[in-house]
């Protein structure tokens, strides 16, 4: 037997292993939202559309994660006041940095992923992809540089508090969402000649509900891994980070109930049923809603938030299919729109401490939705706009009715099931 | 270059972090498990009520964890002897408490969430919901007052010992979802006026057996993650918790296989066929069968009691739907109930080192499933009788026969698939 | 109030918590790829089929865990070199060992449940499990012996390297497929009398995305929980990682979206299509061709290796399908096989930072690439062989042509969708 020596580790080492570990964790978890955001969208659109949803949720993750290492992550240091070469981890050779691009490559996809759900049943696949690799390069990093990297957005004491993305990840995603549909326009036989809206259910509610369960898990890691386990504090000691964990942990869980109570209780007033779906989706607009601000926010406010989230819900996805005739297939909007922004704007009135002027906090907060949501939509209709120009946003007439698996990807995704000839012949209807 | 100051930390900081982004990733493990119960039950009904399922689901988290919230917690610790106080994170604005009040959560949400596999197909969602609600705010946590909370269970040195819920979480699901599907009885057509059984099979075994696949990811953080990183020994050192991880870890993966196996195998004797489900349902009985006691059973029990929750998994459920003659849809006794009690009974017989008389051991044990499954019995059978006498239990018959996703949801699940006029007119056969 | 005694704990405890841990949660991960291989398989296999598939992947992970616990794991370490004893945790009664058993059991079961893909729709289920406690028992574990255990593969200084199992794990178990499939022969119909192949396309392409991205997010726990959180330096102090777990999180990120635009591109190429299979099924190429390599690959050959593992997807299978007229359902050699290969034998040229002569590391990794698959191909011919000559290993053309769910499970997958006759009829085409 050899005599043994007690091992010896600098606190920092401890530290490191125990915030990055937690960090490698959540990221996998975020990374897995891309599988939840498949099925909910595959379940939402058409059964000849859906290989096409798949793909394109494929391609988002894999061009788009490539763009955002090579060019994005820079864009967004640069854009923050760093120079571009402290912000691409590659070009320093920084191993161990690259744990810290990961994750924020994963904040970034989830942006990108969301307006798949909004272009459904008609965006043609290289559009699409163009739009994604311009978002993960450009669009989406110039967002974070002004806010996380930059901290610009910045009234007296008050900086735009925006904790692990209510607004620069999924509210921006909403929105960029609902400008391509609208700029696209809407489904065939999705609105008859007078306008009266045409309801196109999805192919199966059960991936749909599904991927809003594996959202929601991936969730916890978006949220509550936004918290560091160990941070330094002012006297230069680590300390255990258990409030914010705490505190942000139970918010998001309360917020995604409140949101699917809130829609569930809505839709039901409104028709006497429960929709499926709305829950579904309330309970995604609840998270939505808690995610700017679950850091800070009194447990009732979570409540509140979460349930305002979700009640919005069935409102907003009507006034956008009713009134402003824009075909949000996924509902994105709703989701991940309105209820980003109401999160964020809520920000001042349920945070209980809050330390500077509540005018001036409600107006950084306001300045802030006000400067994404400008930049997001003029930005998203230029690339657009662009590319029905030139002919490229959109397929064919012939090929919507035939159903995009078949047009841009050869393949039919349930050959044994389903009776095609109806489908295609009557737009979904 | 500033002079870098080596950091300095406290060991309890070191250790509540590591305990806690520990806890942290099993509670969304854990959470998890919803997306996979509502996966295997969706599975296991006709397409017809398939968003019925999954809107139970959905509203089993949401309502359950809010009432626990406000509820739930603090009648645990009430019947546990402390004040309510203390027992409810928000009253004492404890926000790092809130990490230990999500892991007790989403423990309480999985006893909640089981019971809707047993009524599946005909009960109300008015009538499941106020169900949950009682479930989620005093049902399970009395159970937990008196066992975790309070150890009141207790005959000489013998205290009753349920390691992760085997019986407190599982057995007791599975007994409240036996008795509501006992008073609210069968589904239409499900027997014959003579009393034969007609199997009605569910709509996908896909769904089926990805929701098992789901639950064995999430319950390896149910049974590992009871056991803490580090704890304080004694001598008031921080120690590594190895041993019982290690333990824990193995006998939760050899009781799984063992169940699948077990059940496979008997469902082979008695057919000449290795049904599917049975090996999925098996699995799962495995472990539950081990999850009252991971921590103090021989890898050789482990295989045993694994192995005889398979086994029992395809007699017990010929016993309810022949002899019994209740409707549990999702067999959700023979899974979670059955096999509970078998792996709590079992505890002192393959615990190799108990420390305590045998027969004194054996007799806790036995003791606390008669008080568990008492107390179940008893405060669900009030509760459903209630619903049954108001004529809020049970949807009517045309609506059990159009399916529950129409009539209270107002949604068709697949409506581009399947013959619906079949599916309602033969009422599944 | 009593006096706090400050904590105290052993710098070991803190470093074995941490990597335990760690190595846990990415155990669990790997696990939850079994719910991944189902699902990417069942969704690429007729509907009649589905629930066989399924069934052998349950029973994969169930007898094949318990192999390798009473067996397996202890052959792997003889073959290494190590006592038969140190190498099963039970004979030790080491309870903390259990965690690393566990760690090797999960890659061991992904390499078993490869080869079921391949075997699809006419392998009998005895045949299958037989199989599978061979692999388990002996099969892998002499690979592992060979190369992780016992390091014997080793030209000069050069070492065989094989980081998380590229070729150990996914190579082996995509060849053993090959093989099981070559002797097995194609399904019925799936080659006219002539030679032509016919195509039978799977049931579901939204089963087999779900499984791919499934697959994709247990992957990161392969990949990157192959490297522990913290290690012991040569000056015996404990160091954090990260530059190791910063740069296999990199590289398994960016491989994995290159395999996706790689095969996606030659597929659009020589289709004018973007294939969504072959999209999902490159990016899991990408994913196998990095696991050999990522602790030492730069960025761009991260990048290459992927793109290069894509690009060679739809080749190799044209090949495999159209040359050898292997009948390799679930494509499992050109995604792990090929892939796996071509990735172990890159390792010296995307090293950049190799320490010993080129030409030895690539010799290395040459040799070590043709034992592994030798012996694979011979261990895995004579068991299928045997099987074949006993009549044992193939389902009878009835019961092929009525579906194994029907003659091996007694069960119908899908009982309200679908057209059974017509499936029947005309064998899947």
């Amino acid at each position: 037997m050899i005599e043994s020596i007690p091992l010896q580790v600098e606190p920092s080492a401890i530290t490191d292993a125990i915030n990055n570990t937690w960090i490698l964790t959540v990221s996998f978890l975020i990374f897995f939202m891309h599988a939840g955001f498949a099925m909910l969208e595959a379940g939402q659109v058409r059964a000849k559309n859906v290989a096409n949803q798949l793909t394109k949720n494929l391609l988002t993750w894999s061009v788009g994660v490539t763009v955002f290492f090579f060019i994005g992550a820079g864009i967004s240091g640069l854009v923050g006041g760093s120079p571009f070469t402290e912000s691409l981890p590659y070009l320093a050779d920084d191993a161990s940095g690259y744990i810290g691009w990961l994750y924020g490559a994963v904040f970034a996809m989830t942006a990108a992923t969301i307006v798949s759900g909004a272009v459904a049943g008609r965006a043609r696949l290289r559009a699409y992809v163009t739009y994604t690799f311009l978002l993960a390069a450009i669009i989406y990093p110039v967002v974070t540089g002004i806010t996380w990297a930059g901290a610009y957005l910045q009234i007296g004491d008050a900086v735009f508090h925006d904790f692990a993305g209510g607004m620069i990840v999924h509210g921006m995603g909403g929105i960029a969402g609902l400008t391509a549909a609208w700029i696209l326009g809407p489904r065939m036989d999705r609105y008859d000649a007078d306008g009266t809206a045409n309801v196109i259910p999805g192919h199966s509610m059960t991936f749909a509900v599904l991927g809003t369960l594996m959202l929601a898990f991936g969730w916890y890691g978006f949220n509550v891994g936004t918290a560091a386990a160990m941070y330094e504090t002012e006297a230069g000691m680590m300390a255990y980070n258990g409030a914010v964990l705490g505190r942000v942990a139970m918010g998001t869980t309360i917020a995604m109930a409140a949101g699917a109570m809130g829609a569930g209780l809505v839709a039901w007033l409104r028709t006497g049923k429960v929709d499926t779906l709305y829950v579904a989706n309330g309970l995604l607009a609840g998270l939505v809603g808690i995610t700017a601000i679950p850091d800070t926010t009194h447990y009732l406010g979570a409540l509140l938030i979460g349930g305002l989230a979700g009640a919005q819900l069935p409102i907003v996805f009507s006034f956008v299919e009713k009134r402003l005739k824009i075909d949000d297939v996924c509902a994105v909007f709703p989701v991940h729109g309105s209820a980003g922004i109401l999160g964020t704007l809520a920000f001042p009135f349920v945070h209980y401490d809050l330390g500077v002027p509540l005018a001036e906090a409600a107006l950084t907060q306001f300045v802030g939705v006000v400067v994404i949501a400008g930049w997001t939509v003029g930005a998203t209709a230029v690339v657009w706009y662009a590319l029905k120009a030139t002919g490229q946003a959109r397929v064919t007439p012939e090929h919507e009715r035939d159903g995009l698996d078949l047009s841009e990807h050869g393949v039919d995704t349930y050959p044994e099931f389903g009776d095609e000839e109806g489908v295609v012949a009557d737009g979904g209807r």
